[in-house]
């Protein structure tokens, strides 16, 4: 194993104790650069510590940039990496500095950084932290269907509700184009309701009462979708009517727990 | 099959290579139709494209007018079809842009062209894609009476709180009357909470606290019904691979669909 | 029975046809009237139709006094009528209209008479229409001490997040006092979020973030709780393992579905 | 048992008549405590009644001192009391009144006085008054890992979220800077939706659009957590009716509670 073994070793597995460091350092070099790519967007925080903030910020990139050179040299097919959904966040969340250096009026664009944050998944992934996200993740594929039927209506519905309220009320109350009705359907049916428009004639509010109560029937949806799977999940681990006993002579497994028999080839248990 | 035939195999059904492609012909349509729609309702696109999207416009509306016609003369019994739901949305969404060639002033009711977009529930129901969806509709009508039941006392609960509201808080703080009052009292339950109108005496405000904690009970209860209906669902299923076969020796049941021999004495089942 | 007994079938009873005609009346009317109050209320309807209104409303009241007056008459304890719930239910949503003859100023105090809406359960009740209801009643009623200690969790969290939102942002953000910023909490931990008052500074802003995430769990809770006790409710009903089969012998009932022998005399089934 | 034993018996426990009859003063005098400490906050009732509340928060202040030197005084450890969480609620909810006789404008700091009602779970625990409680507990604390995984993916979805929707509005529509977008963020993903802070243009709701349906998703997660632990713990108690016992005979298993005889062979159990 060469000197590339080695940083491959360190920079993609976390078996080694020395992986497992590199990855908690990179992982708390992440927070911290997320945290100073927050204050700088504090107009008052940025004015005060602007020199400090753009030297930690100058450190931190230098370092990802290190390590994203280090991630190309050491693994076996560079170009997958790079092109990976991984590789491409590794890289537009560190060039935002350097672009800043030659362009001006980027500052807002510094904000990108920020997508730094997704690698932590990365690197939760390796650690093996997230066994039970890994349920939680499998409840939500399993409904994947379910759930886009159910988006797919709640779009559906918004676009016609949207519609209807913008022939209702009008530019008066702020329901200017369909789009933006579309967009005050949505934030109706979901319940966050921000109140920046809101019916004014009574057939307005008619309606917007129609659609809060079926928000109502629309939001239990997703809930008992996910709660159903979740359940099926606890139900499949704990069930006590079928044992985990395996018959002696063909092996098949999955007897109920008062079987005398096995199920397949009918002898004794 | 005389041409009548070709054309009803075409537009109404989804088996032949044929009649799946005006499907997807029509998914797009509708789709680009009612994104016009929309655009054309935001005044700043409208101005500067007015001319571009009024003829894409016409072509689209052309089409479904052709479709319309199609649709009536091949069907054995025209008239059905035309006073259907689906019949009914085609004619309403189609007419408009014709109206306003002759009336002025119904721009906004172009808006009606959206309904279109319902006809994509027909198109999907052809291409049998929502088996998804059915479950979710089942479990929907299962618990059709207990939402019933549970509108039924949010409306009423709503009409009394906002009554209540009408006179602890009056015209100042927007409770003018009280419609308007049982429309607060409506977003208030819903959590929607747009802060339109809002409680701004400590009374009115005591009460309002009150009705948003039964609002979380009153949140919980659709979605409780909802998820116990998909939960059956679920064991529904699951139970298939319990049958309802019995053993011909001892007549024990709850064999496993898979099961060769009784569990209980071993017979061949 | 005299007329007494006949008066009281008519308006106590639902089973002869008159009771029943009696009681879909009495639901009308309770509907009508409740509409006509909330019309009242609208300043420009009930100027324009202020005296068609008022004619219609001493019908409706004429006709519920004399019901009133008649229950009273009919049954053998009329006191335990007028104090029970549906009693004084009846009193002060009928005395309003008479208390407007002789004061004046109550113009608002009319809307009391919405209160009749509460007689429409006792109606369904009679009818015997919610047996739906009552499932959705009792998930509800076997779980009031987990939502009770919910209710008193949550509003412990609310008055002590009050106040630390009070010290925090102060009266500028609009948190003039301890009782208004708890209204604030209450308003954020039910998802509800006027904005009417909202926090200003940094501090507090996290602090809101952190009550919102709270929230989140919380609104859980009782939804959990709901869909728990109805789910149980639906697996008593369709319990598979358990029959529906009698003891020949002892006629016990609820024998597993595999059992043979009587779980309580232990004869053959 | 000296006055030490007696003071700790009817101060630490519920068990005598005198102890409980203490506890349940302290319930009252934290309930009367907290609503006077609301009372003072706002303004025209503590101008009004300014005096009456100092005297009566100087008793009920006293009557806390007394009792927290009591019991200091009657345990045996008690630096162990000092120190506890319970200790530290009682120092800093009983010292503010002393401390705004020497310090002026401390005035708002009185609030931290609500703190003592977080002792009202230490006596409810002590009463055993909270079965319930602990079963919505043990479900919490079971999907605890869950729960954090949850809030982990909530936090970075915002973080992100805030700073694209920081880079796309900017100040203009209230979005300052990114810790300020993320608060939004999360204000919107929690449905809670103030509305202080609201996207206004097109691409900008197309974003929240978006983070609200996410929303959706995301709330159905906590509830289908919370929903599985107690539909678990609830099973747990329903197959209580279903006894571990095993038959003497057969050694069939899962009896009726009530079961006499063996659902499979017949002996007596």
């Amino acid at each position: 194993m060469g000197w590339r073994g080695k940083i491959h070793e360190i920079i993609y597995e976390a078996d080694t104790p020395l992986g497992k460091g590199f990855d908690i350092m990179l992982f708390v070099l992440i927070i911290i650069s997320v945290i100073l790519v927050m204050l700088e967007s504090v107009g008052h925080i940025d004015k005060r510590f602007h020199d400090q903030l753009l030297i930690m910020e100058w450190i931190i990139t230098i370092f990802f940039s290190v390590e994203y050179i280090a991630r190309i040299i050491s693994i076996r097919k560079p170009l997958k990496y790079i092109f990976s959904f991984y590789g491409i966040i590794d890289f537009i969340s560190t060039i935002p500095l350097y672009v800043s250096l030659f362009v001006t009026g980027t500052q807002v664009l510094l904000a990108v950084r920020v997508l730094r944050l997704l690698r932590v998944f990365r690197i939760l992934k390796l650690v093996q932290f997230i066994g039970e996200a890994s349920q939680l993740g499998r409840a939500i594929r399993a409904s994947r269907a379910k759930i886009a039927v159910f988006i797919y209506f709640v779009l559906i519905m918004s676009v016609i509700m949207g519609s209807v309220m913008y022939m209702v009320e009008g530019a008066d109350a702020g329901f200017t184009s369909i789009p933006r009705s579309v967009y005050w359907a949505i934030v109706t049916l979901t319940t966050v309701g921000y109140g920046d428009i809101a019916p004014q004639t009574p057939l307005g509010q008619l309606i917007a009462t129609i659609i809060m109560i079926m928000g109502y029937g629309v939001i239990a949806v997703p809930t008992g979708i996910v709660t159903t799977e979740l359940a099926k999940d606890k139900h499949g681990k704990a069930d006590v009517h079928v044992n985990t006993q395996a018959c002696h002579t063909c092996s098949a497994e999955g007897h109920r727990d008062d079987a005398i028999h096995c199920y397949n080839c009918g002898s004794n248990l």
